[in-house]
């Protein structure tokens, strides 16, 4: 695109009064038009992606990236599949969610009403740009997708089968944008025009979120990293703790919800730790123990201090023995994101200190961290996990992309 | 104060995991005791605000600089009795919003915390020490309070005030700070202590909101000013329409939600507006007219096309002539401020027309925008009133010092 970011930027302010005013049916009907178009279109975007995946390895990205990158048969037909599931969620736009009559007879409504212009910066996964798009579609909002130089290609061939739809549906093409460019210059840009947008989500290594939180006058919803930790208390039923451990370790480790370490009270650590070693061997992840654990887990490396507050991405784990649960909340509070924390616990007073001493944006009692996500908390769909407290604390879904509104109806009140 | 701001945000940080977890009957009892003190300490309060005010008048601030920060016995009670207002009003903390058991066996709350630690940065209005201190330690947070430093001496007597209570109910000192040095210096110290406060509210100039916003990398809410509309459509009632727009200009005419602007509909502007000029003539009101409404205003001045979309603050009102709703709302887009815009009108569609086409924090039927206020719309109390979408839009109550975390309780679920 040669336009520049204010200009694309003011293009879907306008848009989005437009989006704003339009009938749900209009927007589902959209929706599943889209669904089946992808389907359609499978071919030109597996050739558009093979062209990305060419680029990218000739320039020497990592094989997680490249997975990132990735996309398949299937993965388009998960995304169809999640057109088809936003089409089906309640539409917030226009919900009230506090009506009152006040003793001047003023009739007091909060709406729900779209936040306007949504600003998502991102790398690598294309997928983004349908899933993004969708939910801002779905509550009323024009969005801005600055993708990855890396996914430039289908990143484009994807905004273009959006705008094709949105052109049969005769909506405004400008309810998508976007933006393939790499300059840092483009990002400072955009993140001055406060006219125009209304919110800025970036998702992506710590550094490019700090470069957006410092560099933005937009508000910013942080999704910082995930050290999730579960804490094993000495009450917990250890032949259910040690299958839960293993899979918030490995059922998707590349996840900011998968555990990273494994706090395990002392009076607990002899019957529990030889036999959760033995499970994480045979699943192949590294351990990294402290002194006092790795004297249950002869197999374990030592762990650094910095291996403590670390999303390792990968089946590696952190195991600590902690005192109790007193010393498992210092040590959340020291290493922990605000991301998810898990206890495992049948005390219920060792549960409640858990619950008043941690501060995240999901405290989970007896489940795996891995619940933290907008489809298993009943959200419907998530376009990220907050660790920002401001606005969406946890993921967000439909309504976190609202705002309310006062509507206040009166009889010629004068003040 | 010789503590750095990183050492005072700390201490807050601290402080607030303490009002995170203190029952309702604490912090009811806290403030109905401060209401009592402040009451008991009348004398010590107006003597520091006197000396405040002396040195405000020999530093020729602005009249109404110094009707801001002028205290009187009244305004004493009347903090008194906001303070007991506070007490008696819900807590917010550990409501639960949402309650769902899941498939998956989990049950799924959404549960209301604190923020954390609230940085409210102002100017003059000494009352805003006590007022905001309330509504934080109500809601759990810690506040770090920087006021003007015209208000310095008035600030820390009453700061004092409420931490001599603090200390009496053996609550931590550190629920408030009170920080009255000028620096910009220190402000932007302030403004990059991401880890330790969680909000900022800015009150004030524009300049100071600008360059809060500008600098600072933690989530900042805006309470930018209130140009605020009234729109006269042709079907409006204007034997009441005039008392109407007269309240609304003349009742508090320093306030963000005072009308500004009067929007005319042409056809009701022969019967409307020469009554109109009389009521704000008689009521001392200067009147800006465009060319058409002058007309029929003989003692207008001309509007300037800088007297559109300025907040006045002033027994003073822009008046013009539009051809209908559809030219109202494209005024209020381009001279409006998000704030609070009102309609006068028995004609549904016309109703229907503005609610969907104009976006502000507060859209006002039939009554005066003067209703757009924490207690007049049913929150109870207000820190202020924010025109930034994200998080809060309109009135901030308790509730909006607030997020609301995930707790998730299951039976050793695995993922």
């Amino acid at each position: 695109m040669s336009d520049s970011p204010s200009q694309i930027a003011h293009r879907a302010r306008l848009a989005s009064r437009v989006l704003a005013a339009l009938p749900t049916r209009s927007k589902n009907d959209l929706l599943l038009d889209l669904a089946a178009e992808l389907l359609n279109q499978k071919v030109r975007i597996l050739n558009s992606n093979a062209a990305d995946l060419e680029a990218a390895r000739s320039a020497g990205l990592s094989s997680s990236k490249l997975r990132r990158l990735e996309l398949s048969e299937s993965s388009i037909d998960q995304l169809a599949r999640g057109l088809e599931q936003v089409a089906a969620l309640p539409d917030p736009v226009g919900q009230v969610t506090h009506e009152r009559k006040m003793p001047s007879g003023l009739l007091v409504l909060r709406v729900r009403v779209p936040l306007g212009v949504v600003c998502m910066i991102y790398e690598a996964r294309p997928g983004v740009t349908v899933d993004a798009f969708a939910l801002c579609l779905k509550s009323g909002n024009a969005c801005i997708l600055k993708g990855g130089r890396e996914a430039a290609r289908s990143n484009q061939t994807l905004a273009g089968i959006v705008q094709d739809a949105l052109g049969r549906h005769a909506l405004p093409l400008d309810a998508i944008a976007s933006i393939s460019t790499t300059g840092r210059d483009d990002l400072a840009e955009l993140l001055k025009l406060e006219q125009d947008i209304d919110l800025v989500i970036p998702r992506g290594g710590e550094e490019l979120i700090r470069f957006v939180s410092s560099n933005s006058r937009i508000p910013v919803i942080q999704h910082y990293k995930g050290v999730c930790h579960i804490f094993v208390d000495r009450s917990a039923d250890i032949d259910r703790a040690i299958p839960l451990c293993l899979a918030a370790k490995t059922s998707a480790p590349a996840t900011c919800n998968a555990a990273e370490c494994v706090l395990v009270h002392k009076d607990v650590a002899p019957a529990f730790l030889p036999r959760l070693a033995a499970a994480l061997d045979s699943a192949g992840v590294e351990i990294r123990a402290d002194q006092r654990a790795g004297a249950w887990m002869p197999a374990s490396k030592p762990a650094s201090e910095s291996d403590f507050g670390r999303e390792f991405l990968d089946l590696v784990v952190a195991v600590r023995i902690v005192d109790g649960v007193e010393q498992a909340i210092s040590h959340i509070a020291s290493y922990g994101s605000r991301h998810t924390e898990a206890i495992l616990s049948k005390d219920v007073a060792t549960i409640e200190l858990f619950r008043a001493g941690v501060d995240a944006s999901c405290v989970v009692v007896n489940a795996s961290t891995r619940f933290n996500d907008g489809f298993q908390l009943g959200l419907g769909a998530e376009i990220g996990i907050s660790t920002s407290k401001l606005h969406a604390y946890g993921p967000m879904g439909l309504e976190e992309l609202t705002t309310t509104r006062f509507e206040v109806v009166g009889d010629y009140q004068a003040r």
